[in-house]
């Protein structure tokens, strides 16, 4: 958890001595970033490719917690949880600008903290910080980022070219994220109830991570590159699989069938949930903010992904009518809820209750 | 004041089905808008011209107030305040995205009535929406917008490129926003102390208007085209006119002269400010959120403006090391400070009171 050695009020920065202070270890050297922070607005040089645009807020105390995010990951996970949706266009990121208001609960330090952040994922990411804004605000912490990336125009990829018979894919594993934040809650709760206690995240840094620093899977996007596939249709997985499949099968006019035995599941994130007593399934099903890649491929494309250990084929797409459906391992069939988080939690209980018994 | 006839909780709707909502009146038109809200990002078609890109945070109870602003013209205001800064650059606004986070308390109707401002802004200044964001908060709103525009590479004016005997122009008029602000602040207090009393706004709506609603200069980008003019410099006037000269100074690497008896001050406003005992000269050198255009012109282009009634030569660029200074209508010079509203005014006040004696 997040503390000040030393402390520095912002507003004795005032604002434009903020956004300098905090923006003057970005390097800018991409030859289309004609004109970076410092002016009315950033100025950018396109060539030949289409360029993709996207936006996301991430809000104190609704899409994270002061109390076990340290402001580093904040940053970051800013960033990276941006670039994401570039990636779900099979694009390629190239600059982002970031706002952010503050209360006056945060030290200049803290904001360098954030911005420490912002940077490592700038250049895990090779993206450049071309502008933003810096505001005082009530209460809380708001960040707004807005990346562009560009692609070639028969590279981009929709959510709305699935094809019936396509393959559904995924990748890396899911659930850990939603498992992760299920510990740190569990843990800010003991640390409310008596001070003293330290946090016990042993063996559990695997999940923490992917709550806390979740990484955009742009080595999927350069790995599509490299095996020549390009999917029918993707998007990333912020909200959840099953929320992501209804948006697929929505702007694709498809239905979807999911195998419960081919759901990608990390070891520590099952271990947590049967110690939660949640079944390991609907996690992975309605865990949100694992932005791993949800696709679909062209079956001909088998091939070319079978030996790709960090890619899951978890089902394939259906005719419109036929629904969204999840096969469990006892071959039996239950409709997809969107975001029936509680109702969806029982009957999968209830399911794997019957398989152990 | 705004109030809810039907209230719906944005709850009901889900963020999904909010997003959809907000924006299915939002048309989009342009070819080169090749998708919009409704993937992991929007995508655009370029087209030669040099891109530019800003964005901009307004924040509930920092930038606006809700006892006084309506939802519509914080919506708009969203939109205007952020293309000021494409218009800076001398480009043309073409797309934004818009996030929002609300609290509770806001309803759908209340979301609603701020995109109806927001739709309007874009319809105003032929925008569209592409993307955007919507989110719950803990407590009030904070909107964020990115807007994109494109110029040819030779028409974008930076803050960097005024010379010394460059003219030193404003367009409209100014310190008239901070002076509704003043209203709107008296109104509220009378508010506060009495809720019985209505707000007293009687020909006050001018400088009401400027603060609620204020308009983006677009039609200085056109008039510049118009009349073949190539500013060597601008920036937008939202921090007020002496923050902004310092920045053109700064970026620039020039000092500048600016006459008090030049200054373009509405009738409103200068009887506002009077009735406030305030110099008008301190509410237009420091009074923001005009969003004006201050620029500077090479002198030779004074035959293409001495006619524009809407543009005001207020003074002119020197040396460096000459400075910042403001000459006195009765002539005497005192040097400027970029955002010392305070100290200012208690100078500014004195030399009034001189010349009245």
């Amino acid at each position: 958890m997040f503390e000040n050695k030393e402390t520095t009020n912002i507003s004795e920065l005032g604002e434009f001595g903020l956004i300098e202070h905090l923006t003057k270890q970005f390097v800018i050297t991409k030859p289309e970033t004609k004109l970076s922070v410092g002016d009315d607005a950033a100025v950018i040089q396109i060539t030949g490719k289409q360029q993709v645009v996207s936006t996301d807020m991430l809000v104190e105390n609704i899409h994270f917690d002061m109390m076990y995010s340290p402001l580093v990951h904040i940053g970051y996970k800013s960033i990276s949880s941006s670039i994401s949706d570039i990636c779900a266009m099979n694009a390629k990121a190239s600059q982002v600008l970031v706002s952010v208001a503050m209360s006056s609960k945060y030290t200049l330090q803290a904001a360098e903290e954030l911005y420490t952040g912002i940077r490592a994922a700038c250049e895990k990411y090779d993206v450049e910080l071309i502008g933003g804004d810096t505001s005082s605000s009530v209460i809380g912490m708001c960040i707004s980022v807005t990346v562009i990336g560009y692609a070639d125009e028969e590279k981009i990829v929709t959510r709305s070219g699935a094809q019936e018979g396509d393959l559904l894919c995924v990748s890396g594993d899911l659930g850990g994220a939603y498992m992760g934040l299920q510990i740190l809650e569990r843990e800010k709760q003991v640390f409310l109830t008596n001070k003293e206690m330290k946090p016990d995240l042993d063996g559990k840094d695997y999940i923490v991570g992917r709550q806390l620093r979740p990484e955009a899977r742009k080595d999927i996007v350069d790995l599509f590159e490299e095996l020549g596939i390009q999917p029918s249709s993707m998007i990333d997985v912020s909200d959840g699989l099953s929320s992501e499949i209804f948006h697929l099968c929505k702007q694709s006019n498809i239905g979807m069938k999911v195998y419960e035995d081919k759901l990608p599941i990390d070891q520590q994130t099952y271990d947590t949930a049967i110690e939660f007593n949640l079944a390991p399934t609907t996690c992975a099903m309605n865990g949100g903010e694992d932005y791993e890649l949800l696709f679909t491929l062209p079956q001909g494309d088998f091939d070319k992904i079978k030996n790709s250990m960090d890619i899951s084929i978890v089902g394939y797409c259906t005719a419109p009518h036929e629904g969204k459906e999840l096969i469990t391992k006892s071959g039996n069939v239950m409709p997809l809820e969107a975001q029936g988080w509680e109702n969806f939690n029982l009957s999968v209980s209830k399911e794997e209750e019957s398989e152990e018994s």
